[in-house]
Protein backbone atom coordinates (compact mmCIF):
# COMPACT_ATOMS: atom_id res chain seq x y z
CA UNK A 1 0.00 0.00 0.00
CA UNK A 2 1.59 3.41 -1.09
CA UNK A 3 -0.12 6.63 0.20
CA UNK A 4 0.71 10.04 -0.64
CA UNK A 5 -0.34 12.51 2.05
CA UNK A 6 -0.87 16.29 1.00
CA UNK A 7 -0.98 18.15 3.99
CA UNK A 8 1.10 18.46 7.33
CA UNK A 9 -0.77 19.68 9.95
CA UNK A 10 -2.31 17.68 12.89
CA UNK A 11 -4.51 15.60 11.56
CA UNK A 12 -1.73 14.83 8.47
CA UNK A 13 0.44 13.79 11.32
CA UNK A 14 -2.21 11.18 12.90
CA UNK A 15 -2.79 9.65 9.59
CA UNK A 16 1.33 9.58 8.96
CA UNK A 17 1.61 7.88 12.09
CA UNK A 18 -1.15 4.97 11.91
CA UNK A 19 -0.54 3.86 8.51
CA UNK A 20 3.59 3.66 9.69
CA UNK A 21 2.31 1.85 12.13
CA UNK A 22 0.32 -0.49 9.68
CA UNK A 23 3.72 -1.06 7.92
CA UNK A 24 1.77 0.51 4.49
CA UNK A 25 4.73 2.92 2.77
CA UNK A 26 4.16 6.65 2.78
CA UNK A 27 6.44 7.36 -0.85
CA UNK A 28 5.29 11.05 -0.87
CA UNK A 29 4.19 14.20 1.68
CA UNK A 30 3.20 17.55 0.01
CA UNK A 31 2.90 20.77 1.88
CA UNK A 32 2.54 24.47 0.56
CA UNK A 33 5.74 25.16 2.76
CA UNK A 34 8.21 22.78 1.49
CA UNK A 35 9.54 22.53 5.08
CA UNK A 36 6.62 21.13 7.07
CA UNK A 37 6.87 18.63 3.90
CA UNK A 38 10.39 17.74 5.13
CA UNK A 39 9.62 17.60 8.17
CA UNK A 40 7.33 15.29 7.80
CA UNK A 41 8.41 13.38 5.17
CA UNK A 42 11.65 12.93 6.80
CA UNK A 43 10.35 11.04 9.82
CA UNK A 44 9.30 8.06 6.98
CA UNK A 45 11.56 8.09 4.54
CA UNK A 46 9.51 10.06 2.12
CA UNK A 47 9.76 12.20 -0.69
CA UNK A 48 8.72 15.68 0.55
CA UNK A 49 7.16 18.12 -2.23
CA UNK A 50 5.40 21.80 -2.47
CA UNK A 51 4.81 21.14 -6.06
CA UNK A 52 1.52 19.35 -6.80
CA UNK A 53 2.84 18.67 -10.88
CA UNK A 54 5.33 16.49 -9.38
CA UNK A 55 2.96 13.93 -7.16
CA UNK A 56 3.60 10.51 -7.31
CA UNK A 57 0.86 9.19 -10.37
CA UNK A 58 1.09 5.82 -8.94
CA UNK A 59 0.32 5.26 -5.32
CA UNK A 60 -2.45 3.19 -4.19
CA UNK A 61 -4.70 6.32 -1.76
CA UNK A 62 -4.02 10.25 -1.70
CA UNK A 63 -5.24 11.66 1.51
CA UNK A 64 -6.04 15.58 1.49
CA UNK A 65 -5.46 16.36 5.34
CA UNK A 66 -5.88 20.14 4.85
CA UNK A 67 -7.70 23.03 5.97
CA UNK A 68 -11.31 22.92 4.35
CA UNK A 69 -10.40 26.03 2.47
CA UNK A 70 -7.64 24.53 1.20
CA UNK A 71 -9.39 21.27 -0.25
CA UNK A 72 -10.66 22.91 -3.83
CA UNK A 73 -6.77 23.96 -5.07
CA UNK A 74 -5.60 20.57 -3.93
CA UNK A 75 -8.12 18.81 -6.10
CA UNK A 76 -7.47 21.12 -8.61
CA UNK A 77 -3.96 20.96 -9.09
CA UNK A 78 -3.69 17.09 -8.61
CA UNK A 79 -3.52 15.19 -11.71
CA UNK A 80 -7.01 13.79 -12.97
CA UNK A 81 -4.91 10.76 -14.63
CA UNK A 82 -4.84 9.14 -10.76
CA UNK A 83 -5.80 5.39 -10.22
CA UNK A 84 -5.55 5.41 -7.01
CA UNK A 85 -8.19 6.44 -4.39
CA UNK A 86 -7.78 10.28 -3.15
CA UNK A 87 -9.98 10.71 -0.45
CA UNK A 88 -10.24 14.08 2.30
CA UNK A 89 -10.24 13.92 5.64
CA UNK A 90 -12.87 16.98 6.29
CA UNK A 91 -16.19 16.64 8.01
CA UNK A 92 -17.79 19.39 6.63
CA UNK A 93 -16.47 18.78 2.52
CA UNK A 94 -19.24 17.38 0.03
CA UNK A 95 -17.58 14.42 -1.86
CA UNK A 96 -18.04 15.78 -4.72
CA UNK A 97 -15.41 18.23 -4.57
CA UNK A 98 -13.19 15.31 -5.89
CA UNK A 99 -15.54 13.88 -8.21
CA UNK A 100 -12.99 15.32 -11.15
CA UNK A 101 -11.26 11.85 -10.17
CA UNK A 102 -11.92 7.97 -10.85
CA UNK A 103 -12.00 6.62 -7.36
CA UNK A 104 -12.84 9.59 -4.82
CA UNK A 105 -13.77 9.22 -0.75
CA UNK A 106 -13.67 10.71 2.50
CA UNK A 107 -11.91 8.90 5.63
CA UNK A 108 -13.48 11.76 8.12
CA UNK A 109 -11.92 10.75 11.97
CA UNK A 110 -14.63 12.29 14.46
CA UNK A 111 -11.74 13.47 16.91
CA UNK A 112 -10.18 16.76 18.24
CA UNK A 113 -6.73 15.74 16.99
CA UNK A 114 -3.97 17.83 18.65
CA UNK A 115 -0.50 17.68 17.48
CA UNK A 116 0.98 17.24 20.61
CA UNK A 117 -1.44 14.53 22.22
CA UNK A 118 -0.84 11.21 22.05
CA UNK A 119 -4.37 10.07 20.39
CA UNK A 120 -5.17 6.26 20.05
CA UNK A 121 -6.11 6.29 16.83
CA UNK A 122 -7.51 2.99 17.32
CA UNK A 123 -10.23 4.18 19.43
CA UNK A 124 -11.12 7.47 17.30
CA UNK A 125 -14.21 6.92 14.70
CA UNK A 126 -13.96 6.99 11.05
CA UNK A 127 -16.34 8.35 8.46
CA UNK A 128 -16.14 6.23 5.24
CA UNK A 129 -17.74 7.45 2.17
CA UNK A 130 -16.95 6.64 -1.48
CA UNK A 131 -17.78 7.57 -5.19
CA UNK A 132 -18.90 4.03 -6.26
CA UNK A 133 -19.55 0.39 -4.55
CA UNK A 134 -16.01 -0.59 -5.65
CA UNK A 135 -13.86 2.47 -4.04
CA UNK A 136 -15.93 1.78 -1.10
CA UNK A 137 -14.83 -2.10 -0.25
CA UNK A 138 -11.21 -1.06 -0.95
CA UNK A 139 -11.75 1.99 1.25
CA UNK A 140 -13.61 -0.14 3.66
CA UNK A 141 -10.49 -2.24 4.13
CA UNK A 142 -8.46 0.59 4.78
CA UNK A 143 -10.44 2.31 7.52
CA UNK A 144 -11.09 -0.73 9.48
CA UNK A 145 -7.10 -1.62 9.74
CA UNK A 146 -7.00 2.32 10.89
CA UNK A 147 -9.51 2.15 13.42
CA UNK A 148 -11.95 -0.13 15.53
CA UNK A 149 -14.82 2.16 15.23
CA UNK A 150 -14.89 2.80 11.23
CA UNK A 151 -18.69 3.08 9.58
CA UNK A 152 -20.52 4.38 6.49
CA UNK A 153 -22.17 7.48 6.00
CA UNK A 154 -23.15 10.21 3.37
CA UNK A 155 -22.23 13.44 2.66
CA UNK A 156 -25.35 15.10 4.84
CA UNK A 157 -24.70 12.72 7.64
CA UNK A 158 -21.03 13.53 7.83
CA UNK A 159 -22.37 17.06 7.84
CA UNK A 160 -24.45 16.86 11.09
CA UNK A 161 -22.30 14.22 12.75
CA UNK A 162 -19.72 17.28 11.93
CA UNK A 163 -21.77 20.01 13.66
CA UNK A 164 -22.06 17.55 16.64
CA UNK A 165 -18.56 17.39 17.26
CA UNK A 166 -18.32 21.51 17.49
CA UNK A 167 -21.25 21.60 19.84
CA UNK A 168 -19.98 18.76 22.37
CA UNK A 169 -16.27 19.62 21.61
CA UNK A 170 -15.39 23.17 20.60
CA UNK A 171 -18.64 24.64 22.25
CA UNK A 172 -18.39 22.92 25.92
CA UNK A 173 -14.90 23.75 25.83
CA UNK A 174 -15.82 27.49 25.31
CA UNK A 175 -18.35 27.18 28.25
CA UNK A 176 -15.39 25.80 30.32
CA UNK A 177 -13.57 28.36 29.33
CA UNK A 178 -16.35 31.36 30.04
CA UNK A 179 -16.54 29.58 33.87
CA UNK A 180 -12.67 29.53 33.73
CA UNK A 181 -12.91 33.41 33.41
CA UNK A 182 -15.30 34.09 35.85
CA UNK A 183 -13.44 31.74 38.54
CA UNK A 184 -10.13 33.62 37.75
CA UNK A 185 -12.59 37.24 38.42
CA UNK A 186 -13.64 35.48 41.85
CA UNK A 187 -10.46 34.32 42.72
CA UNK A 188 -10.96 30.88 42.81
CA UNK A 189 -9.80 28.19 41.42
CA UNK A 190 -11.02 26.03 38.09
CA UNK A 191 -9.29 22.80 39.47
CA UNK A 192 -12.73 23.31 42.17
CA UNK A 193 -14.99 22.54 38.73
CA UNK A 194 -12.95 19.93 37.34
CA UNK A 195 -14.44 16.82 39.37
CA UNK A 196 -17.87 17.86 37.81
CA UNK A 197 -16.77 18.46 34.40
CA UNK A 198 -15.55 14.69 34.33
CA UNK A 199 -18.99 13.50 35.54
CA UNK A 200 -21.12 15.34 33.54
CA UNK A 201 -19.12 13.64 30.36
CA UNK A 202 -19.24 10.48 32.20
CA UNK A 203 -23.04 10.12 32.96
CA UNK A 204 -24.12 10.69 29.16
CA UNK A 205 -21.48 7.15 28.22
CA UNK A 206 -24.70 5.22 29.24
CA UNK A 207 -27.98 7.15 28.75
CA UNK A 208 -29.44 10.02 26.76
CA UNK A 209 -27.73 13.51 28.03
CA UNK A 210 -31.45 14.82 28.83
CA UNK A 211 -31.45 11.77 31.47
CA UNK A 212 -28.64 13.42 33.42
CA UNK A 213 -29.66 16.97 33.12
CA UNK A 214 -29.78 18.71 36.78
CA UNK A 215 -29.51 22.33 37.77
CA UNK A 216 -32.70 25.72 38.03
CA UNK A 217 -33.73 25.05 34.73
CA UNK A 218 -34.87 21.33 34.56
CA UNK A 219 -36.28 22.08 37.89
CA UNK A 220 -38.27 25.42 36.90
CA UNK A 221 -36.49 26.53 39.61
CA UNK A 222 -37.03 30.49 38.64
CA UNK A 223 -35.56 31.66 41.71
CA UNK A 224 -31.94 30.45 41.70
CA UNK A 225 -32.19 30.94 37.81
CA UNK A 226 -32.98 35.03 38.40
CA UNK A 227 -30.12 35.05 41.18
CA UNK A 228 -27.64 33.74 38.39
CA UNK A 229 -28.88 36.32 35.26
CA UNK A 230 -28.64 39.74 37.99
CA UNK A 231 -24.92 37.66 38.77
CA UNK A 232 -24.48 38.21 35.21
CA UNK A 233 -25.65 41.22 34.31
CA UNK A 234 -22.45 43.13 33.78
CA UNK A 235 -21.76 40.80 30.90
CA UNK A 236 -24.57 40.67 28.59
CA UNK A 237 -22.76 38.05 26.13
CA UNK A 238 -22.80 35.23 28.95
CA UNK A 239 -25.99 36.54 30.11
CA UNK A 240 -27.67 36.09 27.08
CA UNK A 241 -25.97 32.47 26.29
CA UNK A 242 -27.44 31.59 29.84
CA UNK A 243 -30.77 32.62 28.80
CA UNK A 244 -31.29 30.61 25.74
CA UNK A 245 -29.19 27.85 26.86
CA UNK A 246 -32.08 27.40 29.85
CA UNK A 247 -34.46 27.97 27.64
CA UNK A 248 -33.17 24.67 25.63
CA UNK A 249 -33.48 22.60 29.09
CA UNK A 250 -37.03 24.06 29.95
CA UNK A 251 -38.43 22.86 26.36
CA UNK A 252 -37.40 19.46 27.24
CA UNK A 253 -38.52 19.30 31.01
CA UNK A 254 -41.93 18.10 30.73
CA UNK A 255 -41.26 15.62 27.87
CA UNK B 1 -21.50 14.74 66.80
CA UNK B 2 -25.69 14.92 66.82
CA UNK B 3 -26.92 15.61 63.55
CA UNK B 4 -30.27 17.05 62.43
CA UNK B 5 -30.77 16.86 58.55
CA UNK B 6 -33.43 19.13 57.13
CA UNK B 7 -34.45 17.63 53.72
CA UNK B 8 -34.96 14.09 52.43
CA UNK B 9 -33.71 14.39 48.56
CA UNK B 10 -30.09 13.87 47.03
CA UNK B 11 -28.15 15.84 48.73
CA UNK B 12 -29.75 14.96 52.46
CA UNK B 13 -29.35 11.32 51.49
CA UNK B 14 -25.37 12.12 50.17
CA UNK B 15 -24.36 14.19 53.05
CA UNK B 16 -26.37 11.49 55.66
CA UNK B 17 -24.26 8.56 54.55
CA UNK B 18 -21.31 10.50 54.50
CA UNK B 19 -22.03 11.69 58.16
CA UNK B 20 -22.81 8.02 59.24
CA UNK B 21 -19.17 6.83 57.43
CA UNK B 22 -17.61 9.38 60.06
CA UNK B 23 -19.70 8.14 63.04
CA UNK B 24 -21.17 11.17 63.47
CA UNK B 25 -24.96 10.50 64.77
CA UNK B 26 -28.43 11.04 62.33
CA UNK B 27 -30.47 12.38 65.60
CA UNK B 28 -33.32 13.50 63.18
CA UNK B 29 -34.39 13.84 59.76
CA UNK B 30 -37.14 16.40 58.91
CA UNK B 31 -39.08 16.76 55.35
CA UNK B 32 -42.22 17.95 54.95
CA UNK B 33 -43.54 14.82 53.24
CA UNK B 34 -43.49 12.19 56.75
CA UNK B 35 -42.84 9.47 54.39
CA UNK B 36 -39.86 10.53 52.63
CA UNK B 37 -38.36 11.59 56.26
CA UNK B 38 -39.31 7.95 57.71
CA UNK B 39 -37.58 6.28 54.38
CA UNK B 40 -34.37 8.54 54.99
CA UNK B 41 -34.58 8.41 59.00
CA UNK B 42 -34.92 4.50 58.98
CA UNK B 43 -31.99 3.82 57.32
CA UNK B 44 -29.70 5.67 60.29
CA UNK B 45 -31.97 4.93 63.44
CA UNK B 46 -33.03 8.69 63.43
CA UNK B 47 -36.41 9.80 64.44
CA UNK B 48 -38.39 11.35 61.48
CA UNK B 49 -40.78 14.49 61.89
CA UNK B 50 -43.03 16.58 59.40
CA UNK B 51 -43.03 19.23 61.95
CA UNK B 52 -40.26 21.86 62.30
CA UNK B 53 -41.76 22.47 65.77
CA UNK B 54 -40.60 18.92 67.17
CA UNK B 55 -36.77 19.42 65.78
CA UNK B 56 -34.47 18.16 68.79
CA UNK B 57 -33.03 21.62 69.90
CA UNK B 58 -29.88 20.03 71.49
CA UNK B 59 -27.81 18.99 67.71
CA UNK B 60 -24.85 20.05 67.22
CA UNK B 61 -25.37 20.59 63.49
CA UNK B 62 -28.53 20.96 61.64
CA UNK B 63 -28.03 20.83 57.40
CA UNK B 64 -30.67 22.73 56.23
CA UNK B 65 -30.73 20.42 52.32
CA UNK B 66 -34.02 21.36 50.56
CA UNK B 67 -34.52 23.31 47.80
CA UNK B 68 -33.73 26.72 47.29
CA UNK B 69 -36.78 28.14 47.41
CA UNK B 70 -37.72 26.39 50.72
CA UNK B 71 -34.96 26.93 52.58
CA UNK B 72 -35.88 30.47 54.12
CA UNK B 73 -39.44 28.72 55.52
CA UNK B 74 -37.69 26.33 56.84
CA UNK B 75 -34.93 28.97 58.49
CA UNK B 76 -38.23 30.94 59.56
CA UNK B 77 -39.82 28.11 61.68
CA UNK B 78 -36.79 26.34 62.78
CA UNK B 79 -36.27 27.57 66.77
CA UNK B 80 -34.31 30.47 67.15
CA UNK B 81 -32.76 29.04 70.56
CA UNK B 82 -30.97 26.29 69.01
CA UNK B 83 -27.43 26.35 69.99
CA UNK B 84 -25.89 24.21 67.49
CA UNK B 85 -24.74 25.52 64.13
CA UNK B 86 -27.02 25.99 61.44
CA UNK B 87 -25.98 25.37 57.42
CA UNK B 88 -27.37 25.41 54.47
CA UNK B 89 -26.02 23.47 51.50
CA UNK B 90 -27.11 25.92 48.74
CA UNK B 91 -24.96 27.59 45.96
CA UNK B 92 -26.82 30.80 45.28
CA UNK B 93 -28.45 30.90 48.68
CA UNK B 94 -26.55 34.17 51.18
CA UNK B 95 -25.35 33.42 54.57
CA UNK B 96 -27.31 36.21 55.89
CA UNK B 97 -30.54 34.30 54.87
CA UNK B 98 -29.57 32.49 58.70
CA UNK B 99 -28.76 35.44 60.36
CA UNK B 100 -31.25 34.73 63.25
CA UNK B 101 -29.28 31.79 64.32
CA UNK B 102 -26.37 32.12 66.69
CA UNK B 103 -23.90 30.17 64.39
CA UNK B 104 -24.46 29.92 61.21
CA UNK B 105 -22.77 28.80 58.08
CA UNK B 106 -22.42 27.34 55.08
CA UNK B 107 -21.68 23.58 53.38
CA UNK B 108 -21.78 23.73 49.55
CA UNK B 109 -21.10 20.33 47.92
CA UNK B 110 -19.73 21.76 44.41
CA UNK B 111 -21.42 18.58 42.37
CA UNK B 112 -24.02 17.27 41.09
CA UNK B 113 -25.18 14.62 42.78
CA UNK B 114 -27.39 12.45 41.59
CA UNK B 115 -29.40 9.51 44.11
CA UNK B 116 -29.04 6.62 42.10
CA UNK B 117 -25.14 7.41 41.07
CA UNK B 118 -22.40 5.97 43.71
CA UNK B 119 -20.46 9.54 44.60
CA UNK B 120 -17.52 9.20 46.71
CA UNK B 121 -18.07 12.47 49.18
CA UNK B 122 -14.89 12.60 49.85
CA UNK B 123 -13.90 13.82 46.43
CA UNK B 124 -16.50 16.65 46.47
CA UNK B 125 -15.15 19.99 46.48
CA UNK B 126 -16.72 21.45 49.87
CA UNK B 127 -17.57 25.44 49.76
CA UNK B 128 -17.56 26.79 53.11
CA UNK B 129 -18.62 30.03 54.80
CA UNK B 130 -19.65 30.52 58.37
CA UNK B 131 -20.93 33.71 60.34
CA UNK B 132 -17.86 34.05 63.17
CA UNK B 133 -14.16 33.09 63.48
CA UNK B 134 -15.11 30.68 66.50
CA UNK B 135 -17.99 28.92 64.13
CA UNK B 136 -15.74 28.87 61.13
CA UNK B 137 -13.13 26.74 63.25
CA UNK B 138 -15.75 24.19 64.10
CA UNK B 139 -17.16 23.81 60.66
CA UNK B 140 -14.32 23.83 58.98
CA UNK B 141 -13.15 20.11 61.03
CA UNK B 142 -16.72 18.58 59.73
CA UNK B 143 -15.92 20.05 56.64
CA UNK B 144 -12.33 18.58 56.35
CA UNK B 145 -13.80 15.21 57.82
CA UNK B 146 -16.19 15.21 55.19
CA UNK B 147 -13.75 15.67 52.25
CA UNK B 148 -10.39 16.19 51.37
CA UNK B 149 -11.57 18.99 49.40
CA UNK B 150 -12.91 21.55 51.35
CA UNK B 151 -12.59 25.03 50.75
CA UNK B 152 -13.64 28.46 52.31
CA UNK B 153 -15.89 30.96 50.32
CA UNK B 154 -17.64 33.88 51.18
CA UNK B 155 -21.28 33.99 49.47
CA UNK B 156 -20.38 36.25 46.33
CA UNK B 157 -17.41 33.49 45.26
CA UNK B 158 -20.05 31.04 46.02
CA UNK B 159 -23.15 32.48 43.44
CA UNK B 160 -19.68 32.68 41.06
CA UNK B 161 -19.06 29.06 41.52
CA UNK B 162 -22.47 27.75 41.23
CA UNK B 163 -23.06 29.83 38.19
CA UNK B 164 -19.54 28.35 36.62
CA UNK B 165 -20.92 24.91 37.80
CA UNK B 166 -24.51 25.36 36.44
CA UNK B 167 -22.19 26.56 32.86
CA UNK B 168 -19.89 23.41 32.74
CA UNK B 169 -22.43 20.76 34.12
CA UNK B 170 -25.97 22.11 33.03
CA UNK B 171 -24.97 23.93 29.79
CA UNK B 172 -22.90 20.95 28.41
CA UNK B 173 -25.50 18.65 29.23
CA UNK B 174 -27.79 20.33 27.42
CA UNK B 175 -25.54 20.68 24.55
CA UNK B 176 -25.05 17.06 24.50
CA UNK B 177 -28.59 16.80 24.15
CA UNK B 178 -28.32 19.28 21.15
CA UNK B 179 -26.03 17.10 19.48
CA UNK B 180 -27.85 13.68 20.61
CA UNK B 181 -31.23 15.20 18.78
CA UNK B 182 -29.32 16.07 15.41
CA UNK B 183 -27.51 12.60 15.59
CA UNK B 184 -30.54 10.67 15.74
CA UNK B 185 -32.07 13.23 12.89
CA UNK B 186 -30.06 12.00 11.04
CA UNK B 187 -29.49 7.91 12.13
CA UNK B 188 -26.60 8.50 13.27
CA UNK B 189 -25.05 6.81 17.00
CA UNK B 190 -24.75 9.21 19.85
CA UNK B 191 -21.50 7.12 20.37
CA UNK B 192 -19.53 8.27 18.00
CA UNK B 193 -19.14 11.43 20.12
CA UNK B 194 -18.10 9.61 23.23
CA UNK B 195 -14.73 9.34 22.66
CA UNK B 196 -14.31 13.44 21.54
CA UNK B 197 -17.21 14.11 24.87
CA UNK B 198 -14.15 12.31 27.25
CA UNK B 199 -11.93 14.31 25.46
CA UNK B 200 -12.85 17.17 25.65
CA UNK B 201 -13.45 17.07 29.40
CA UNK B 202 -9.95 15.39 29.83
CA UNK B 203 -7.97 18.00 27.89
CA UNK B 204 -9.03 20.81 30.66
CA UNK B 205 -7.43 19.12 33.59
CA UNK B 206 -4.08 20.45 33.01
CA UNK B 207 -4.59 23.47 30.84
CA UNK B 208 -7.08 26.41 30.87
CA UNK B 209 -9.61 25.36 28.63
CA UNK B 210 -8.84 28.15 25.62
CA UNK B 211 -5.19 26.39 25.10
CA UNK B 212 -6.91 23.30 24.27
CA UNK B 213 -9.69 25.43 22.15
CA UNK B 214 -10.07 23.29 17.86
CA UNK B 215 -12.82 24.27 15.48
CA UNK B 216 -13.50 26.30 12.76
CA UNK B 217 -14.28 29.42 15.36
CA UNK B 218 -10.59 28.95 16.63
CA UNK B 219 -9.51 28.84 12.87
CA UNK B 220 -11.43 31.90 11.57
CA UNK B 221 -12.93 29.27 9.06
CA UNK B 222 -15.67 30.98 8.28
CA UNK B 223 -16.09 29.14 5.27
CA UNK B 224 -17.10 25.81 7.56
CA UNK B 225 -18.72 28.22 9.74
CA UNK B 226 -21.03 29.03 7.35
CA UNK B 227 -21.61 25.17 6.11
CA UNK B 228 -22.69 24.99 9.68
CA UNK B 229 -25.23 27.93 10.35
CA UNK B 230 -26.71 26.78 6.60
CA UNK B 231 -27.18 23.26 7.88
CA UNK B 232 -28.91 24.74 11.03
CA UNK B 233 -31.20 26.68 9.16
CA UNK B 234 -34.27 25.17 9.91
CA UNK B 235 -33.19 25.10 14.05
CA UNK B 236 -33.14 28.84 14.23
CA UNK B 237 -32.45 28.26 18.22
CA UNK B 238 -29.59 25.88 17.65
CA UNK B 239 -28.63 28.13 15.28
CA UNK B 240 -28.35 31.28 17.46
CA UNK B 241 -26.91 29.27 19.94
CA UNK B 242 -24.01 28.33 17.42
CA UNK B 243 -23.55 31.86 16.58
CA UNK B 244 -22.74 33.80 20.11
CA UNK B 245 -20.49 30.74 21.28
CA UNK B 246 -18.97 30.90 18.29
CA UNK B 247 -18.11 34.78 18.39
CA UNK B 248 -17.04 34.03 22.45
CA UNK B 249 -14.74 31.46 20.53
CA UNK B 250 -13.75 34.58 18.18
CA UNK B 251 -13.18 37.12 20.82
CA UNK B 252 -10.06 35.07 22.17
CA UNK B 253 -8.66 34.07 18.88
CA UNK B 254 -6.40 36.61 19.07
CA UNK B 255 -5.25 36.98 22.51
Amino acid sequence: MKIVLLGSGNVANHFALRFDQLGYQIVQVYSRHKANAQALALRFNAIATDDLNTVDPLADLYVIAVSDEAIPEVAVHLSNDINGIVVHTSGATDLSILQAFMHSGVLYPVQSISKNIETDFTQIPIGVEASSTSTMESLWKIAKALSHRAFECNSKQRMALHVSAVIVNNFSNILYQLSYEMMQDNNLSFELLLPIIQETAKKVQNKPPIDGQTGPAIRNDNITINKHLNFLRENPPLQTIYQQLTLEIAKRRDK
